[in-house]
């Protein structure tokens, strides 16, 4: 692209000022390839952090990707906030458990095949399953839910795992001691993305217990994210997924 | 015995100067019933904590220990130490992993009934394990081993689930992320003592990571003693045990 | 159970179709001597954790253990959530300080001999000792208290040791600096189960300074559970005396 | 399996006792699929974790793996330790910088299609990125290093970030304050392994820092392994590679 | 006092059973001499720790008290909590800064010489510092206050040092950096007790930071107690006045 | 200064009572040169941390200020507070984002050349961000802003760097991960006050992360200051700048 | 002092220069009544913090002090050390466990009254309570040893818990979980000085787990010094104890 | 610059390729300023990081760096590894106590006026503050140091307080309570850099101690450095005195 333009410089087909203008935009960003890398995501929503922000400023910025016609995905939004924003943009559609708002205007073309496996050890950490489960939904990825399989009753994990196994990838979720990861690790040979919750108490430490044991795992093929990030557990295996179905 | 020696003196049996020796003793100690209590224990050994004594500190207590005829253990004891104290008093054994040394002058007249189960996630925990085991069997328990049995290839673990279901109690073992007294407490229904190690490296924080796990589990009927404390979880295992043995 | 559906099938008494029936609920479950243990465990509660959870949750669960004959423990519910509760079933006994919710739909046929002992350092820790003694009498265990006997007045509890001694395990719960549970393990013979509190304040840390003083206690035959968990503690303890009572 | 099985037994053409035989493994197993993806992951080595374990602990190990004909990796083996076994199994390669022993018996028949990054902040993080690396390699996928492109001189990065955008996934190690994978993160669309090392010092607390920034990532679609684990990251890594290159 | 029962018993002044009757309170007790030293601290009140008690448990305890005709103190009351205890003991003192409710039954006879200085960095530190002044004040000490010394400005220390030098103790409280005592430590030769607060945000982790530094104190002479704890500070300095006010 | 005073008295034009009176105060400050140190100062603000103080207890320091005619900054002084305080004192300035109020008594006469540049990760970083801009311009220094110019988005910070290179210091501001003043640390060469933010969750810490990210960092010229504390990097930043603008 | 210089000046006695010259140490000391306090310690040693100072350093210390005229105490130096400086300084006494060197040059005229009572709960803390005993020595302070006492065996503290009572000052020393300081809390009415160890193991975390048990006492009259710190310790004692020898 | 080269090519002075050539580096860099502002840094030496590096690695680098005509420094580089290197290179200066090595190529022309202090509170956080004066001199830059002034002494920091205030910078150091930084920052009006040491013992936990003194400080214009980070401090005050010696 730079050869381009510098050959155009060289003909007299393009000034050396317009040049300049053009290679302005090329400098601003050093690298010309993002662009290229973003069209390949085209489809994915844009992402808002709702915690810590005003209604006032999710709809400012809700408004702004509205203009650009894509999807929209707002995560950590609490009931009150959200009915607020939905007298405004009554097309969003709220899902109280996982606190999303969520709207598409666009749909993929093509059906991504596979599924992802949203694995939850307790009821307790529904807030966070749902949180990636919807994440992944409103990526265009197909989701099976297995809630409620923690390492306290192993028989539940396994009268399920088949269908785990079968999965391209799987988001492992779980507070408490957070053991889950693990061994759903030994059963599966598809990556792992944990997510620990900060479900528990006392020497839980607001979920350092459970983010430590995944850390530390003795299963091969586990990777983890921050405490309660449920979005990014699914952000990560949405990226894996779309790679499955990819040609390289 | 109070009443008898106060009796003595009432009937002039006993001189109140005799009476008073005799009750020193009595005094010092506070409470009447711990001598009882001992008593229930005999076959007990005598358990000297090996790290940070020197080989004559630990001859010295070996000896005046042997004056009262009883078994003696001595944990943590590198084999350096161990080859010179064994120089002095040969009759000790010598467990190398579990870097412990015993000796048996008494036998227990009734052997006790059932077993404990010593479970242990990885080859690297068996120091650990080890000292546990063979704990227990200087206390006069049987113990059976179960060794590699650690989350991430659970089916190990089932393996030999019926076999530990009909131990008596469980001590169970793991490093790295801890998680296996969580699984074991799921499938057994008499109690659990688990016994982090410092098995691990990073982000284990020296056994932190498996104790924390430990602490949190979903699992009930699991309680936890320090990391790298074999020697206190077959204690504990072996009180529980002695109980199962006894008639309330 | 494999060999006599093996058996049946040999003899044509079964088909292949009904045999694979059959046996996929024990591989569900993996593993075949659960229920046999389970049933050992009759006349223990199912408990809900019901921190978390709201009402209805609690409710919905409640009615499907009672659809069962079985009875429930709830623990951790405040009063305001307790009172929605008996709105619905008001057969529920609520206490208040342990914050429990019980009801007893079965009877234990043979009552169990002996008791434990709920020992607690002060009286702010008393919600946590309560926590402990209605769920150990919610399990049909004799439950003893000694509360206030914190080591600052070392007196009240030696004038309570006998009583303590003669129980086949008890429960200690301190917050603070924790240091009752290696006091009275120095006085009794029996299990210890070691309840850190989180009564304290500044280096407390919320009771972490408790639960690393019980974890590092000189004295042997103590193990410790989470901070505040006094359900755990009993239910533990419960374990140990139930083993007590029965034939090995 | 378990279907045929039982039909050999219906048709007389297995015993009840042969049936028992062979579905005795299937109950230790308790899941069926566990060996058909295994076999999936043919050409995997299998891998030794060689802390704490004596060279002949290693050897023994190795032959057993030998004997079944697969690729052997042994991760965190000194020179000594290697030199040692090297002398018994010459045919071992030694990795010094990243203290690897390999021996690939088998040769995929199917080179897989694209390559990983190995993205590198320091020199001195030279030993975890070389494990990674060479991980990567033994599990027979085409590796490209780019090293010491820290964010302290963020051109060095940018000039490489084509090539790194082109990876199917990028496996970025960094110690200090280990900000590389939130800026690559930023630059690329595939997933991110990101591995903390113990490099720096002080309020580094032994890698705790970078392990904390990468798990508070501001980019999207980062997971972390433990501190050290280039391993644990090259795994990660390798398995999604795989899915990539898989028909779904 | 065992010798006189023994001697009574001897002579026939006694009989058995009342001897033991007798020694039965001295046994529980275990030592002999705790009543006499208690009386020593005559004047003393007794003291309430007020923080987590409700209004009725504090007038249950204050009633208690008075019938034994003793001054009472009780810490950490809010003012809310205070006015209801008041409305049913009118005569007691509320210190709303310090959080202190103070009702002297008796005075001590003879008056004790020398004074206790309390010295503190800043204004925000004033709760403990009034806790530790008013507590000394309630124990019959004299108290100089030095207010708002901290070491940001080291010549308002400078200004009062004489006067801070010629108490017999310092109770020196400081928050964020915690540096006073150890400046304060360099000029005084008397004991220092050193009360860190909680003051500070951020990297102070509610009073860690100053705790930590007082620990660590370069200067001689300076013993610290717990976070925010100004009650024993004071009690602390007012054990040492006394001793300073008898004759060995 | 000593010496004109001593001359005075040798001479008799000052008694020794006098000289004794003059020296006191000297003596009280300990060191002759701070006042001078302070004159150079002149147009800096008084400084009062508004966080825990009451509207009252600001007012009357406020006021007290007034009367010697200086500027008056308050910090961290919320809504409610400030509209109480301005009832009284109309002509504060009420800055809610930076939670500052603001009065300017007198003017810089010779304002000073050059700029601070402030650089902000993230828009939830901005009530820190701005309380370090207005502290800045309170002292009479140009500021420029430079916010939302995270490391996840590297091409946003590279369209602005040239601006900031112009800076004489730069105060960098970022929560979460904290990697934005390492990268800025590379692209600039005057000095770089790192300013962590609390804003993040789970393993973040309340700012834990940030803060020992940039204590950590590999880019030379980075100092660091308390978590959330804009002001004082602000105030950092002044002192530089005002030598910058000085002639040694 | 500073008046008569001033009247001496006055008096045409001392020209101004002289004056000058004189005042210049007052000034640089910046308070006048350290020398009068430092002389009311006379008979104190100076002290030396030996670790990580070479032999030569400490040489030099010494002799520099030995011109003084005082005792000298050099703390934590290992017998290697001590052998090289004995070589030299052949007239110190090295005591091998506390880790001491001592020389004692003037001797104090006039003996303190009472003791210091130094209570260890474990042989292997004896260590830090032989550096403890042997500094209040050095000091000229009577020392009496409790040790071996620890909480465990409650029975063998209250034997001796008389003559603990009687002594001015106590210095409990305690590792592992650090419970003896509030058992004794309980037990005298004079000031305690608690000094945690670094003995234990696994959630020790170095001495971490007896500090907080320490501050956290829910028995009053304990303050605390550094892990280890045995000196401090004493020396606080000390410090007491003088006070409680002196006339107010 | 981007300007001139398209101009030339307009002009048919340069042709496109050798346009492209041009620009790749300016692409690769990103930003166009970065040169022009290292210039302004001549004379400031090349840094390397020795520690973790062989003797062959850093030789390596410092021949790269001599063939530019630049001054080299060497950070944390022990006497054998010196010793190895200066074999090879023998015009390096080795400073023992720093364990630095330089050598000096080029001169600064225009000396730079003024200084920087070098205040440090014990001898033995001397390796840190020789390492903090060593770097400023090595770039160019007079440094006047003050040790051995710590808190506990405050007249010997008084004594010098005229000449550390007249400096441009003070770079302060302080272990153990780390209090030196506060006293010094409300005693001078120009910026100070802490730099922790992790000289200390026990609750010091290698320097962490030191460094949250340092980032509570409550005086105001004193910024951190990484613990032990005596380089760190040292670059940050050059670049500050660099700009108080510019034009701006």
């Amino acid at each position: 692209m730079l050869e381009d333009i510098l050959k155009k410089v060289e003909n007299g087909l393009m000034s050396a000022e317009e040049a300049e203008r053009e290679l302005a935009t090329f400098e601003n960003l050093g690298f010309a390839k993002v662009d290229h890398h973003r069209k390949k995501r085209q489809g994915f929503p844009e992402v808002i952090f709702g915690e810590g922000k005003t209604p006032s400023q999710i709809l400012d910025i809700s408004r702004a990707i509205l203009a650009k016609n894509e999807n929209i995905l707002v995560t950590r939004v609490d009931k009150e906030k959200a009915e607020i924003i939905k007298k405004e943009l009554p097309f969003f559609t709220y899902h109280e458990i996982a606190q999303l708002l969520f709207y598409k205007t666009i749909e993929e073309t093509v059906p991504m095949k596979g599924y992802i496996a949203i694995v939850c050890a307790g009821t307790s950490d529904m807030r966070v399953a749902e949180e990636a489960a919807l994440t992944a939904e409103a990526f265009g990825v197909e989701v099976r839910r297995f809630y409620d399989v923690g390492v306290a009753g192993i028989h539940r994990l396994l009268a399920n795992i088949e269908e785990i196994q079968k999965a391209t990838v799987s988001v492992v979720i779980a507070g408490m001691e957070g053991a889950l990861p693990s061994v759903v690790g030994g059963l599966v040979s598809h990556p792992i993305i944990a997510v620990p919750t900060s479900i528990g108490y006392g020497a839980n430490f607001q979920g350092l217990s459970a983010l430590l044991t995944m850390l530390n795992s003795c299963a091969s093929g586990i990777s983890v994210v921050n405490i309660d990030n449920g979005f990014g557990g699914a952000y990560n295996a949405v990226t894996i997924h779309r790679i499955a179905n990819q040609q390289i």
